[in-house]
């Protein structure tokens, strides 16, 4: 075993070609151990393995700048740099983030990243920086073909050929993104591929790089050839590498998309483990049976994603049925909003769906894009709740402050699947308001007997699900079943009658409930999955600010967050039920 | 006179070439009255004067659908489809907006638009609308070379070559962006410009478009020639014409950056209008100023601009002498921010300035690629004011809902332009906060007495400036004037001695000092020259939500704003200093 003795990049450089392979195979191995055990992302990282070893006998780091685009391919980098145990040894597998993280090896890792289409803007102010201080270093960005179709990544290119010193840029191209790459450029990848790089017509070439293709990107030998050539570039270089997603696990190079990402696995069969954890109901899965269903029904409906269109239930089948009803624009979000609203303007009925931390990139195009026109588009928030995503990058708990402010959008939040559809049903069908539905999330929510209402355009309006006195709880979206335990045991402990209302709209309030309220309260709790700072409850709070009225918001306190137990995170932020019945108990005079 | 008779473009249908090229100097005449009286965008209009009368010509609007690219370009537009009298009656100018608006033409303008690189996008969604629904019309966008640096441009781009039916993309190169441009595409564009479109590297054709390229674009017979060449095409096609940045008017042609856009002036001289309105101090130019002198002090910083230097005041002069410590990224507000962090993280001091409107751009980029990371590079957001820019996709001052809430992003809002230089030179030398300052907007305060502090490392300790009791006046940056004027006021009318406090973070609050305030006062106001709803003052009134304590927010209520009146917005929002200090007075017990 190679790998035992390989705590820094500098012990690779005594090794042969053929030991270097064998290494490659070990830090292979040791990522299967590691997502097999503990799920991650397998794909990118199975297909990279053999350029990280290249690029790590090649360049010298820590003095070398490595910076990965979304860093879901560097674990092999992780192994490379003191953190095997993370890979190799399963009870020290939690130390290990799936990113790449300063926080975690400050030597090795230049950047937090989680989102795409970021390495070459990050890597193009490490250059600047470089430059004016007149140090001398490699940089090298990497990044995969799927994230070259974000705007980002665009205008990182832009301005490195503009700074023109020297940069090595490693277009990782595996001929996927997520799903299957969507978008103008990846024809020209694939002229590039076929002709061995040497087509005239090169989208890198054009914005002024230096160009290099290799079409063995899993090949050692050639990886180290290639990029000793490129090192102490003077100039920005492209090498572009044709790898295999998934390379050296078959299953992982058989189905792709599956493979991107997985739970935990058995490695001989390819079988998750546990199934029956991931058996049942889930928001997702439902979202995808219902915008089938409303394709079929609705011939100007048009299912948008970019790039994840697995967050919203959308698998091969369906959006193969969906035929022209479906369009993927690839990682780029911004696109996908303007598109939305284009669409909309046209009289089509455009649903556009993804995770609420992916949305963060769209926040002009909802606002000038969308809102300020009004047109009719539907954007599903997918995910938004302590219960989604819990990686440093990946939190989607900071929407409502993002999305409830922005003027003339619509932000509705239902409380179960039955009141999602109905909402969803009327977004999809009227024509005066940009609306976007914060998609619940966690355990599904059924309520089969509540008659939800078909029609929300009476904007704001809140529904009172229980009139009562003294206490008033208003408990949004995801939170709503708190309220009710709240309300519950009020009745059952104290014998209070309180109020409960489902307020329905994030964007806004119902100044006329609220006004009423006010004579037989005292106490107005707000309940929100989601940031305080900013969010639902605070807007209450102003409103009853000139009056007598107690508001006790609870929600989540703003700071960063990274792979919280769910848990943990509601206690420390006083949001189990008896925590909230203790609280509002304390506030009654 | 043609232009009498144009009502619609149907009434140019019959012109012939001579009429339409007298027709296109009238039209220019036109432009040039309305810009000299009113202001407005001179050279983009007055470039695309012979374009847009060809394009009418050829193409069947309102059944062919146009879509313009920040729309500054679309006045000749506006002219010709039935709002010549915004441009010939000085009494009817401010009927006209300065972009495309279909609230003012729901017939001839399809998105009201106002940033940039968005037009491709936008008829991205037109494309995908008509072809589901199998109509026919053509679909024109028209882009300035200075916008194809935009991400969302590029996104656009990709997403139309694959989306692959018909679309017509006029890419109107005038070899500008607002100030020169900055780019690797650049590059091509003047390689493409230098071979009559005949290079074989080309960006365009690379991402799959055909592409036709005219010398001549500010010549009507050569751009209806090429336009009747691509009507009724069924793929997408890029029209790559090269024009002249203020065509015809000698002065915007040969300072093209100064008459981007400029206030009344007279035609003739083309000197500015009652210049002394325009003289006198300004924050913008204070700033360049101060980033002029940090340059020479400081080799470590960087000043970063996206495409408009001026807007803090950093002219042509301060570039050049800032050198290699100037970078401006061109309309790549993503790319700014990525890069500014990049550069912090490579030890530089980068600070970048922008309006706060084009700063939404970068919503995901400030919350990941910088604070996530922690890294203490500065963005300066400029104009965030009532008092700033007012059309309607140009308001500033939603910035703090946007801003305020992104964990471990510290946001300053200085008072006067002392306290900014304190904090603007305690976040440059710091290495430990990403920090954004609001720029102070409206007359320039100065306090040359008041010693601020240098250090503002202790996060959210607020400054108390005046002890008092019954009333405390929290009062953030631009309206911590107004906080005077009341706690003045408040001692001068009713003898009551307030307290006054200049919050200085616009990002968290001082519990500390909250929690003693409680004591010994009745009522906390807020005050806040920016969007109520998510704000600072929202914050306040979640803290005192469980007291008895009664707290007022004053600020700006969250609706779309366009061309308001400042004066009229300040008594809408109940903003005088009278109306505060009677609503106060009303809410003492």
């Amino acid at each position: 075993m190679f790998i035992e003795n390989i705590n820094s990049p500098a012990d690779l450089k005594g090794l042969g070609i053929d030991e270097l392979k064998t290494l490659a195979e070990e830090v292979r191995a040791g990522v299967l151990n590691r997502v097999s055990t503990h799920g991650g992302h397998v794909g990118p990282n199975l297909g990279f393995v053999e350029a990280t070893v290249a690029l790590h006998y090649v360049f010298d780091s820590p003095k070398d700048k490595f910076i990965f685009d979304v860093s879901h391919q560097s674990y092999p980098h992780k192994m490379l740099t003191g953190r095997k145990e993370g890979f190799l040894d399963a009870s020290l597998m939690d130390r290990i983030s799936g990113y790449s993280s300063p926080l975690e090896s400050p030597e090795y890792d230049n950047f937090e990243v989680g989102h795409t289409s970021t390495s070459i803007a990050l890597a193009s102010g490490l250059m600047k920086a470089r430059d004016i201080s007149k140090q001398k270093y490699n940089i090298v960005a990497v990044i995969g073909d799927g994230s070259l179709s974000g705007g980002e990544a665009f205008e990182g290119l832009d301005t490195v050929a503009e700074i023109g010193t020297g940069i090595v840029i490693v277009v990782n191209d595996n001929e996927m993104s997520i799903a299957e790459n969507h978008g103008g450029i990846y024809r020209n990848l694939k002229l590039l591929r076929e002709t061995g790089g040497k087509a005239e017509l090169n989208f890198f070439k054009a914005l002024g790089f230096e160009y290099q293709y290799l079409e063995d990107g899993n090949d050692v030998a050639k990886l180290i050839e290639v990029f000793k050539g490129v090192k102490n570039t003077k100039v920005p270089v492209v090498v572009h590498i044709h790898t295999e997603k998934g390379h050296g696990y078959k299953p992982a190079t058989e189905d792709k998309e599956a493979w991107h990402w997985n739970f935990p696995f058995d490695v001989k069969t390819g079988n998750i483990k546990n199934p029956e954890k991931f058996e049942g109901e889930n928001y997702n899965e439902l979202l995808g049976q219902y915008l089938s269903k409303k394709v079929k029904e609705d011939p100007k409906l048009v299912v948008v994603a970019a790039a994840v269109p697995a967050s919203f239930g959308f698998d091969k089948k369906r959006r193969r049925a969906a035929g022209k009803q479906y369009i993927d624009v690839g990682i780029a979000e911004e696109e996908a909003v303007a598109l939305a609203s284009g669409m909309a303007k046209g009289g089509a009925h455009p649903v556009f769906s993804t995770y609420a931390t992916f949305l963060q990139r769209t926040y002009d195009q909802l606002a000038q894009d969308l809102a300020v026109n009004g047109n009719p588009a539907v954007i599903n928030v997918m995910g938004a709740s302590i219960y989604g995503m819990n990686d440093f990058t990946h939190i989607c708990f900071f929407d409502i402050p993002m999305l409830a402010h922005i003027p003339n959008l619509v932000y509705l939040a239902p409380t179960t699947w039955e009141e999602f559809e109905a909402m969803e049903n009327w977004a999809i069908a009227q024509e005066k308001y940009s609306v976007a539905i914060r998609v619940p999330a966690g355990k599904v929510q059924h309520d089969t007997t509540t008659e939800y209402d078909t029609d929300y355009s009476d904007i704001n309006k809140y529904k009172m699900v229980k009139k009562g006195m003294k206490i008033a709880v208003i408990a949004a979206g995801n939170f709503y079943q708190k309220g009710r335990n709240l309300v519950d045991a009020l009745d059952a402990k104290e014998n209070i009658q309180a109020t409960l209302i489902n307020p329905r709209y994030l964007s806004g309030i119902d100044e006329q409930m609220l006004h009423d309220l006010q004579f037989s309260h005292q106490v107005v709790v707000t309940l929100e999955d989601g940031c305080l700072d900013g969010g639902f409850g605070e807007r209450i709070a102003r409103y009853y600010g000139p009056t007598q009225v107690k508001v006790l918001n609870f929600g989540i306190s703003k700071q960063l967050y990274d792979r919280y137990d769910v848990n943990k995170l509601i206690e420390d932020n006083n949001l189990t039920d008896d925590q909230i019945f203790t609280e509002v108990m304390r506030n009654l005079v």
